[in-house]
């Protein structure tokens, strides 16, 4: 029998998670859809024949035909809901972040602690993505050696006039604090965030070049640019003792016309991560059977928030800053 | 409500069917899977708990809580299954071909005509690849002009030894004959098959160069090369009068190692059309609930099978042969 | 000492290889140039500082300063002054075709023959393009295993009004006649050129598809577009038994910008061609002195002209024309 | 007539000059090659017939043949032959760096405008690969807006056991030094180095991130990996408001073989950058005849040695290092 979903926040990420659950992923169902604007939540529920739409998320988590949660409404309502279904004992896919600060991530953590078992997913998509995953499995075979150096870049074509740079830290480059964490295998120890030459069509400090080192010596550099123009686009590429691996860009088709050969970038990141998405939803669906999760832990929220607030950190101070991070729970190092 | 789905046939490409549908494909699950080995089918049953293992295809057919069918029976099979399924009122996807004669084709069609609605659809995957469907979708844009003419490879890595040249017409470049009446929206007027120098990794006449002409006189030339040796490759570029569209590999990492900058291929053509697959599984299933089927009609597995086999005439008597089509039947021109 | 050479024709290509040999050759130097149209001379032999301007092409075969001779006039008086550079005792570069005629190009074959040594290289450029090259010695290392099959591509942007196309085959696809013996290494043994749906663009039957087959089996299929649209592109995949060659289109910088990635093609072939036009004028020099030409011989000249004709014949009748060559002669069979 | 050009130094890259100079350059020869080592300088002199083989590098210097030098000596003795050529009024082509400490640079800035006039060219040949310059005269476009980043890459296959870090940064990321300069037009701020993780394969800190502020604010970083195992590769990206320019790698043919797609690197910097070279010395020649050198002035060469010293001393302090330049000699701002 399929396991009945409720999905908390019906914007545009919320409705995607509806979209995909009720047309991409197997043996799973939306029952539910909660959102403060119910026609919003209507809206979303119609994707799903069958969903009620609600807007009371606390009671959303106690309906007991939601067996799992997905919390996709804004940031700072994560760290509620969330502890409200370890309460409840019901597993969640968390959007990320899974909390706007470092302390409410650390609730989150203790309430799992407390309960004695993992509930929480969070949201990073990445972790699903094509690229990120052959990367990391080739990566493993181990003839390459070891990891010396990750370049990254993350672009997106344009940002809305209230984006600003520690923005651009916490929503942005918190994937690539995520990924690289996932990639390499090891703790963050340092943040330092450059200014350059800022575009003329941002008010804000864009783009920004981040550098982190890892606690075991490598170097991360990740350009992050909110207005790049041409499209979005995210880039690694990963620097091994005997050989290097690059993500390349997802390319079905190239034209050749008006003198050119060329590809086509996505415009944002839901068509850039649409294969992320739905194996990240599938992959939460088998979790709830199999006790296995393969994607981000609350730990892992936890730590790519805090590595976020000291690069907010350095980024107004203007100097490296160095990441403390609690030892890692047990819940959470098995 | 899950859609209940038998699959008939439990070796590669059914047991593969039987996993996507269980794994892969939201709002369907499969209740029953047949092979004439019990074992085999209990092997393919258990990727999907709850379904029942059976020898009987007619029985499973018959099963009420089989809602549709798939075939992944020996090609022999295809077309009694596929009528008895008519007679049921079940829907079917059939894998490629429909049947290996036009002739038991023709019976198909002619059932669906007096039944006077269509159930079948034929798994000439490829319609759902991103490659193909990207390219189809740009050029439908019409900036580009006309079609003019198509160049397509098909390579696979390494042939069974009993694998034929006739084989290699009705079998692999049957793909090319279905998805280019795909792309070019028009029927193929003639077919030659020319004999190259064979390599000597096979007893086949092997390559071949198959060209095609459309009824709009645009030319087709495709490459079919059974023991290409490297890998599983299939390329396309549709040349228009302003412009090519070009299918690009599928590429998720780079590696630069040992002198030189890779991507590997596909060793065969399950992992090479993964999306592919799973897409148009997910579109049968949705066109259950739509009545609108957006794969091959059992009018196109006919014409497939009839070039085929015009193909095969070709290649014997080595000069083209004209194509005689009957007209379209209303059923299938709407 | 730097060898004198005289340069007969000023038009486009020949005052491009004024131009090469002045800029970009060691060794060499522009002494004379000849035009019938004196203004032409003047302005190609002002590239060439010291350079004499002249009308008369025998006077300037005649010149004791010119050492060596490139014939760059049109098309229908290559044979003439071949003929006379012949009686001279110089050596020539001859732009393609070394003659319209097959039986032009015989009259040059046997006075080299009646004379005992080679003294003509054909401009057959492409011999010396990286691309070609690079895909030659690679083939030459063995691992692939035999030739089967070649797919070219050649495509111009836009040809005048008054190019048809039979001169498609005798000025186009004449390049992929003379690559193919050079990268296959044997004859071609029949010829048939196919009519698909033509461009609107041109009043010609525009684009072709030639398919030819070498005496030794392997095929070789060559589309001919003239008016393209895009931009000059030529293209070409070496099909072996044990994998495949594929020249890369030269590419310096990619360019990300308005929602795609790309990079420009040349419009038309000089600075597509720009390397091979350099390299073959230097080897032209070079074997000057080594007496070891690396060039396409008269007797390619011929040849490629032999064939060009049964294509101008294969084209009318629309039946495949089987190329039928006099025996190689002694002097170029070494 | 050729210009006689004096070669000192008779190592790799001095013969490898040589060799371009008879070989690949128009209006040039070598009159002299001058080593220490006689048999060195005659094998070298062997490659361009009639260059006489020296050991006294002032004589060669003096010598009323040699027109023009090219110093390709041992680095600590660039500052002394270019001064006596300045002496001599003789222009130079002078491999990079123009020496190794600023203070000899600056002693040969001061000759040249004692002079009035600029004779020392520097060979920073990556101003005229075709890569660079493609990207530098697409980006004057100015469509693409402002620079705004630069990412670098530049990686050796192997070097030897005695290269140093020191030497990464005197060596080889000077050259993205003067790249940068002339890419974007302006001057660099700051210097800092960054160690990560070190690979095995060397006992020097290999790789290191160097990031560079321009003072325009633009950000600079470069990955200098002198160990990187599977060959030569550099790399630029430059990030406009607009839109981005990559360098592409040199690719002629392409493999598909043995599971994948791949195209060659070469393994050390002289074929990868053989055009450079090439057209590096035409320029040279060229501007003899023009007075208008299109190279690096000794301005530029004293720039890139001061720039290389101040990330010697960031490598050793581990902190940024403002670069602290005199003001431009009007000899050299025009």
């Amino acid at each position: 029998m399929n396991i009945g979903i409720g999905v908390i926040g019906a914007g545009v990420m919320g409705a995607d998670h509806v979209r995909i659950i009720a047309q991409e992923v197997a043996r799973a169902r939306v029952v539910a859809v909660c959102d403060q604007d119910l026609a919003r939540a209507q809206s979303a529920a119609t994707i799903a024949h069958g969903a009620r739409a609600v807007t009371d998320p606390l009671a959303l988590i106690a309906d007991k035909d939601v067996q799992a949660v997905v919390i996709a409404s804004p940031d700072a309502t994560h760290a509620d809901y969330a502890l409200a279904c370890i309460a409840a004992g019901k597993p969640v896919l968390c959007e990320k972040p899974l909390a706007p600060t470092s302390a409410e991530c650390a609730t989150i953590i203790a309430a799992e602690q407390a309960l004695g078992r993992r509930l929480i997913q969070v949201g990073y998509m990445r972790r699903f993505d094509p690229g990120y995953t052959d990367m990391r499995r080739r990566f493993a075979e181990g003839d390459l050696g070891g990891a010396l150096l990750l370049h990254c870049i993350h672009r997106n074509a344009v940002a809305p006039a209230w984006f600003s740079a520690l923005m651009a830290i916490t929503n942005a480059l918190v994937h690539e604090i995520d990924i690289t964490r996932w990639l390499l295998g090891g703790e963050i120890a340092s943040i330092q965030i450059l200014r350059g030459r800022a575009t003329r069509s941002s008010a804000a400090a864009d783009p920004l070049l981040a550098i982190m080192q890892m606690e075991s010596g490598q170097v991360v550099d990740v350009e992050v640019f909110m207005n790049a123009g041409y499209g979005y686009d995210v880039r690694a590429e990963l620097v091994c003792e005997k050989g290097t691996l690059t993500m390349a860009p997802p390319v079905h088709a190239e034209l050749r016309h008006n003198g050119s050969q060329s590809f086509s970038f996505a415009q944002d990141w839901r068509p850039r991560f649409a294969a992320a998405y739905r194996r990240q939803m599938q992959a939460f669906v088998d979790s709830l059977e199999t006790q296995q999760g393969m994607g981000a832990s609350a730990w892992d929220g936890f730590v790519a928030t805090a590595v976020a607030e000291a690069g907010v950190q350095a980024f107004e101070i203007r100097t490296p800053v160095k990441i403390e991070l609690p030892p890692i729970p047990r819940l959470y190092s098995a």
